[in-house]
């Protein structure tokens, strides 16, 4: 029933759950396929199903047939595929205004997180991810469920060459802050967040690799106050970029 | 090979990779009942297998058969079970210090969040977590991994009334913030967090029980900045516990 993609540059992706696809289904710039509905949530979704733009796409399940067909964590009855360009090209003009903020993820690569991070970032406010092609998370199907519905909001840049793409960003007036325990750094909330900023944090375990660690004007940490002395990436991101925004408010 | 636990009042709990493994290892509390290694792995785990209090508990398994076994995520080649009380009772004395901090878990579910708060609980320094007997998280295998060793270090309280928790905690002088995003609630940062806290988080979607804010003496809120309007619960946490550090530090 679902239909193959034919063209070779559009992707094909598949969410769950009403906050993932409600705003897939809002967005005039991805085409929908297929949209999957669990007959005992007809009622639920009485809006998607009246809107004439949908009538052909809809495909109504038996509930124990849509839970066997579709068995991940709470699809809520509904699941919509889709086409669509998630990962946007960087364009700096864009990005000067006041208080721009972007985060550069270096080599984060699990799924969870980066789904998790994309998710805070658009709850805070963020212009902007930028991660790598190697070594990083793909945007996969994963990856977009558990942002839970950001990543429609939150432009995606996949850069090739990410020092190069902080140059550029140096170029265009932004102050380039990187997230790791080392000796010299500074505390988090001593850093000035204000202004066109890019925020960097590396993996957990590995952390921001040397030469891009050697672009940063600034370098922040947070001290651990316990003994296991690790926290989690997505957790690191947002103490940061909620200290940003009570500081720019 | 596993052995039986007879004693109703103890529980049995599997933990995988080194994170979970070590501090369970090196903490007395707990008796340990097997160890299983990779035999891949065996010069990584060297100082464990020196330790004659091990000897005996030791199961050396071959790759395959171990990867058989225990097919989950991040197992480093190593799985320790054990048994252990994980939850603790209150003593309000113990918690007499300038800056004590509690929080608590009205009703979050999810044990991927649950496990989340307490290592993100344990790098902000909280003397402990207190969650309800029912509609609440219970502690698994799951909580006890996701937290990464946390969960050795933070003091875990089940309770079975937790307005009672708190009226307790109120008479030894404890102030009530509720994290909610009602209509009066300040900004979480005009919020002064020093002293001895509780910090209360509901579940998503539900938020804090009526009841329960309440009692609160503060209420604060993050206010989202996008559209999708919703901020993970282990990811608030992390905001509002970094943003008490930054205050009291």
């Amino acid at each position: 029933m679902v239909k193959k993609n034919n063209k070779k540059s559009e992707k094909y992706f598949q969410v769950y759950g009403i906050n993932n696809c409600m705003p897939v289904l809002n967005n005039s710039s991805y085409k929908i396929i297929n949209i999957f509905i669990s007959e005992d949530k007809i009622s639920k979704y009485k809006n998607i199903i009246a809107d004439k733009n949908n009538i052909k796409k809809i495909h109504y399940l038996n509930k124990s047939i849509f839970h066997e067909k579709f068995p991940e964590y709470r699809t809520q009855g509904l699941v919509v595929t889709f086409n669509g360009d998630i990962i946007k090209e960087i364009n700096e003009n864009k990005l000067d205004k006041k208080n721009s903020c972007l985060l550069i993820l270096d080599q984060v690569e699990d799924p969870q997180n980066a789904g998790q991070i994309i998710r805070t970032s658009e709850c805070a406010g963020i212009d902007g991810i930028i991660f790598p092609v190697h070594n990083s998370f793909k945007i996969t199907n994963s990856v977009l469920n558990v942002s839970q519905g950001a990543f429609v909001n939150v432009p995606l840049y996949e850069v090739t060459n990410i020092s190069r793409t902080i140059q550029n960003l140096k170029n265009n007036d932004f102050w380039i802050v990187g997230i790791e325990n080392t000796n010299d750094a500074e505390l988090w909330s001593n850093i000035d967040y204000s202004g066109k900023m890019v925020i960097i944090v590396g993996s957990e375990g590995k952390g921001i690799r040397k030469n891009i660690l050697n672009h940063c004007d600034f370098i922040g940490k947070i001290p651990m106050q316990g003994s296991i002395n690790s926290l989690n990436v997505s957790a690191a991101v947002s103490a940061i970029l909620f200290e940003r925004l009570r500081q720019i408010r």
